[in-house]
Order: C-alpha cells, then sequence, then structure tokens
C-alpha cells in the first residue's frame, strides 16, 4: 500500500532529497541545481550579512523557478575574559609560521549578528522554506513566518531536541545523526551524538511532524533506509560537497574523494562547537587544548583568519574540511547527474526489496 | 525480484534474527529460546573457562535441537608497572565506602587464558557458527574450525577492519555500528565509532562475505534498513537483553526499560576498553582519570570485585549497564513474543515499502 509522503508534497519536490545548507562552501549554483533537478536546494545563510543573504537569494532565483531553502542560525552569546582570550590566542601560536601570519589577531568581542535582518529578507523575498540550526528562534519568528507561508524546520540531535521542536510549533525536523559531517545542531546541554539507525526510529515513535534523516546518507540505500526507520526526506551535505557545483576548495573537496572512514574525527577547535571533519595539523595540534578554547561563535571568529589565510595558501592543514562519516560515497559529478544516479539506486533496490 | 539469502539458509535459520553474545548477561535460557524461536542464539563465552564453556554449551542443547553459535574473546595482552597499578587501585578508593569493601584488591596479573582450550570445546563439542571479537584469530585457528564445518564470523568496527576479516578467510562479518551496547570490537588502532548508516554500505561496496549489522537495531525497521544499506541478518544485543529470559540483572534491565537515548556514554572504566553504557556514579567519577586506567583485560580484572559487590548489593551506580543507542525501543518481554512481533513488524513494513 503506498502512503502519500505529504512532506515531499508539501515542498513541491520531485525526490525526497534535500541537500544540506553547508555554511562556506554552498554556491547558488548547487543550491538552483538541486532544485531544478527535483531536489530542494538550500541557502546556507548562517554566516552571512543580511545583505549578502539577500544578493545570495537573488542569485539563486536568477537560476531557478523552483522552490528553494534557505538556513539561519539561532543566535547564541559567548563571552570571555581577557585572561581566557589571551590564553587562546596564545595556543594558536603555532599556526603563525606555517602561514607566516604575523599574529593571530585579538578579536573583536562585539560581534554583531545579523539574524533579524536575515528573517526579514526572507519575508521579503517571499522565501516558502527556511530551516534553524543551533536553537529554536523565539515563538513570534515562527508564527510570523507560518503566517506568510514559510515551511518552517528545525534541527535535533537527540529525540529531546526534536520533541523540543515539535513543541515549538516547527513544521519538520531535520534529525542530525552522529554520522553528520560539519556542527552538531544540538541546543540542549550537549544534545546527542546518535547514530541515525538509533535517532530516526525512536524520535518517529514520539514526534508527529516529518522527519528528515540527516547524517552519512549518501545514495539511494541510504534514502531508503531511513524513509524505512521513519524519515519523510533525507538531508544530505557531504555527497554533495564534492559535486563539481559545490563552492568548496577543489582540496576539501579531493580530501573527502580520498578519505576512509577513520580519518573524520569531531573538534570544537576551529569554532568552539563540536564538528565532524577530516582530521589535520590543526585539529591535532589542539587536541589536548579543549579546556583552552573558546566558546561558540568567539572561536570560530578567532580562527577566520587561519581558516581564510589556509585556503588562499592551499593549506589544507589549517582549513576546516567539514565531512560526514561515509567519505568512501563519495563522487566527483555533476550534482544533477548524482542526483539522477541516486533516484535511480532508489527505484531499483525498492524493486529488489520484495 | 527476490534475492535468495545465503547466510540464512547458511546458518538454518528463519529470519535473519542473530541475538548478540553478551558476556555476563547471556542465559542459557535466552540462547535456547532464540534459536527455537527462529533466530539464532549466540553463547557468550568471553569470559568464561572451557570448563564452564563445555557447561554452558550443554545446558543450551537441553534446551534446543537448533543451531546456536559461540563467541570468543580473541586473547590480548596487557602490562602494568607497580606505580601504574598502584595508581589504578588508588583512583577506585572512593568506591571502597559505598560497597563497603575492605580494600580494592591488587590483581594478579598473571591473568590466564582459556581460549585454546575453548576452540577444543567448540570443535569437540561440533557447534557449528563461532564468531570472534577484539581481533581476528590465528590462521591455523579459522582453518581448523573451517575443516571441521564451522562457520567462522569476525566482529568489525570500521571498513578497515572488516577487509582485514574477508581477507582472513573468515566466512561473515558483524559490522558493529556506533550505536551498539557494551565494548568495541575494534582491533585495528581505535578501530571506528561510524554509524550503521554510513558503516554498512561502504563495507558492502568493499567486502564480498556477508554482512551482519550490529547496534541500536531493535525491531523490524532496524532489521530491513540494516538489509537495505548492504546486510544479510543483524545482530541484536538490547532488544534481547530486557527480556525474561536475559540473565542481565533487574536493575540493569530496568534502567535500560527507563533510559533515553541521551544517558548513555562510552567508558573505558570498567575493562579499560571503550564500551557504551548507561551513565551512572562509577563512570562519572572516573571520566577525568582515563589515563590513569589500566589497559584491557588489567581494568577488568581490577573491578570485577566491584562490579560483583554492586550486583550483590542492587546497587546500580557501579554495576556495568551497557546497552545500545536506542534504549526507547526496549521492551520487558519473552525472548520469543518479542521475535514474533519484530518478524510481524518487518514484514508489515516490507509490504508498505512499495
Amino acid at each position: 500500500m503506498k502512503k502519500v509522503n505529504h512532506l515531499i508534497t508539501k515542498l513541491g519536490i520531485s525526490y525526497p532529497i534535500i541537500q544540506a545548507p553547508m555554511a562556506g562552501v554552498t554556491s547558488p549554483e548547487l543550491v538552483s541545481t538541486v532544485s531544478n533537478a527535483g531536489g530542494l536546494g538550500n541557502i546556507a545563510a548562517g554566516y552571512l550579512s543580511a545583505t549578502d543573504t539577500r544578493e545570495f537569494i537573488h542569485k539563486v532565483k536568477n537560476q531557478t523557478d523552483k522552490l528553494f531553502g534557505i538556513n539561519l542560525f539561532v543566535p547564541e552569546d559567548a563571552s570571555a575574559t581577557d585572561t581566557e582570550l589571551n590564553r587562546a590566542v596564545e595556543i594558536l601560536d603555532f599556526c603563525k609560521e606555517d602561514l607566516q601570519l604575523e599574529a593571530i589577531e585579538v578579536l573583536d568581542l562585539n560581534i554583531g549578528n545579523e539574524f533579524h535582518k536575515q528573517i526579514e529578507v526572507v519575508l521579503e523575498e517571499r522565501l516558502k522554506v527556511c530551516s534553524f540550526t543551533f536553537g529554536i528562534p523565539k515563538a513570534s519568528i515562527i508564527k510570523e513566518l507560518q503566517e506568510n507561508g514559510v515551511f518552517v524546520v528545525g534541527t535535533a540531535t537527540s529525540v529531546e531536541e526534536a520533541i523540543a521542536i515539535e513543541n515549538a510549533g516547527m513544521d519538520a525536523v531535520v534529525l542530525q545523526g552522529v554520522e553528520a559531517g560539519g556542527h552538531r545542531g544540538a541546543f540542549i546541554g550537549e544534545g546527542g551524538f546518535i547514530g541515525l539507525m538509533s535517532l530516526i526510529p525512536q524520535a518517529t515513535d514520539m514526534i508527529s511532524i516529518p522527519i528528515i534523516g540527516a547524517g552519512g546518507i549518501m545514495d539511494g540505500r541510504g534514502i531508503l533506509a531511513a524513509e524505512i526507520l521513519g524519515a519523510k526526506a533525507v538531508q544530505m551535505g557531504t555527497a554533495f560537497l564534492t559535486t563539481k557545483e559545490s563552492g568548496a576548495h577543489h582540496l576539501h573537496k579531493e580530501a573527502i574523494l580520498n578519505a576512509e572512514e577513520t580519518d573524520l574525527q569531531f573538534t570544537r577547535a576551529f569554532s568552539g562547537k563540536a564538528a565532524r571533519g577530516i582530521k589535520n595539523k590543526f585539529m591535532s595540534k589542539l587536541e589536548n587544548n579543549t579546556a583552552d578554547l573558546l566558546g561558540y561563535p568567539l572561536q570560530n571568529s578567532l580562527t577566520k583568519k587561519i581558516r581564510s589565510e589556509a585556503a588562499k595558501q592551499n593549506n589544507k592543514d589549517y582549513m576546516s574540511m567539514w565531512a560526514g562519516q561515509s567519505p568512501r560515497l563519495s563522487m566527483d559529478e555533476h550534482a544533477e547527474e548524482l542526483i539522477k544516479m541516486i533516484v535511480e539506486e532508489y527505484k531499483t533496490i525498492k524493486s529488489e526489496v520484495i
């Protein structure tokens, strides 16, 4: 008996494939290509200003008439004393020589945040899907978006967080398994580091809003498995990161294409928040200094220059090469071709199940 | 198009359900009940002497004519200096008061191992399935078992380890996802802490021997999802641990039945080897002392008395309450009934897929 997938209908997509919003590496080409190919592209506006967010949206709109989503980071506070700040700068001293930096710049702690202006842009640009990471926005924001026809999606790393998102009235939830690359979306304590095989069915039993499975899913097998566990769609990051349309640094792409599953590791060294990436010198050097790292987003600002210099200098020792736990499944393909292959595989496996 | 599942045929079971060998909590009743119900029961002989292994086998044979398996631990060496030993004893001092122990006994480092005698027992008792954890046995052992008609199964936590098991000529491999409860079966470095959503498909692409998925799988959804990812059967531990036939302490069962997915944590405090269990006082107290713990199996011997006393005194603060990441799916049922329910669910979901 075929079940209707209301999430797919709602999102106006042909396939249950959502491109994960990857801050820093998601290009307008990637977003539009995924949407044009029948999936849902997603703008990663987490680190963008409101002006840049609008400009990014315009670029995507120029390349597609299809629906696409946008992801925003719920703002977080962090503070540090001068002593903490000096210590955090001190432990980064080893980066200076390799990258020929004169100094690790002490950041301005008064970090601005454009979150509310971004919400205005989302409304003005009449976007139809808006997802959030690192927390639940205020009830008034959720309400305003929904009243304007926006489908509001949260991100959870545990069943507890998924329940909180449902209780906040959001329309769907991305369940981020431990397999996922990049930052943990946790917002209740440390959240969970839970494999999707455990996370999806346990959440499915506890919430009614549609579940989008995320983490380690790279092909038709993963999509069908996630659906059987209870997900209505999947969100794929690493799978799209290595495509030709992705804006990731070529060394980042190559590193994933050549990585094995044990090359990945969690680190807080780049941003102050746990994130999964391919282990490199920067991560190794700071492995035993976790107590000296600043909180997010301060540590992120502190390492910004290091990361951008490393990218310019093609030095992958200091780049944040986020990736999920399935690098062996990654492909150097056009995003459209990748989606076609995945859908083909998905259909074949489905036909073989019975 | 229906595919023949050669693993199921080979194991002579009705369903692709293998009961995980759980050292210390697997009773003869559990093993025989699972085999009688159409799955594969598994004796957990890891910590047993050869004599006790034989006795256990006889008890199972008295209760079933069906095939069942046995699991052995590949022996590992560990050593400690007097200073290390004294320090390891010292950090356990806090246990004395709560458990009214006069002293933390300094163990005899000359731990005997019955591995080779156990292999003889397996052959003499003409068992047909023998699995190994914590490494690959010598080629001569694998060969002797296979020549005597034993189906030999390895345990891997990464694709790399799975390849090593296939190269060693073993007949099948249990892929242990990060979701799994109890000890990590890693034997190449730290092994992997990889979600099954990533581990199964990546291994499927690299090896030809049948894959048994393990970790967080508790019901029909998990079995079908694992199969779609590439597994030919699943091994379930926690699901059987809470059944009425399991030999687990009633407080251990209750703790799992009441746990949420974020109550689980890895610890090396009980045995020296990473294992996932429900967080308690013992684990918390030693969280920051990992450098002072002995290696496996020394730490395991050192904490043996603490664990047995805690069990006697019904004090779950000091018991090792191993569990996987899906405690919300656990049930207080008879093992036979559990299997019936799982198979029913599996069939229903399968029929709904298309």
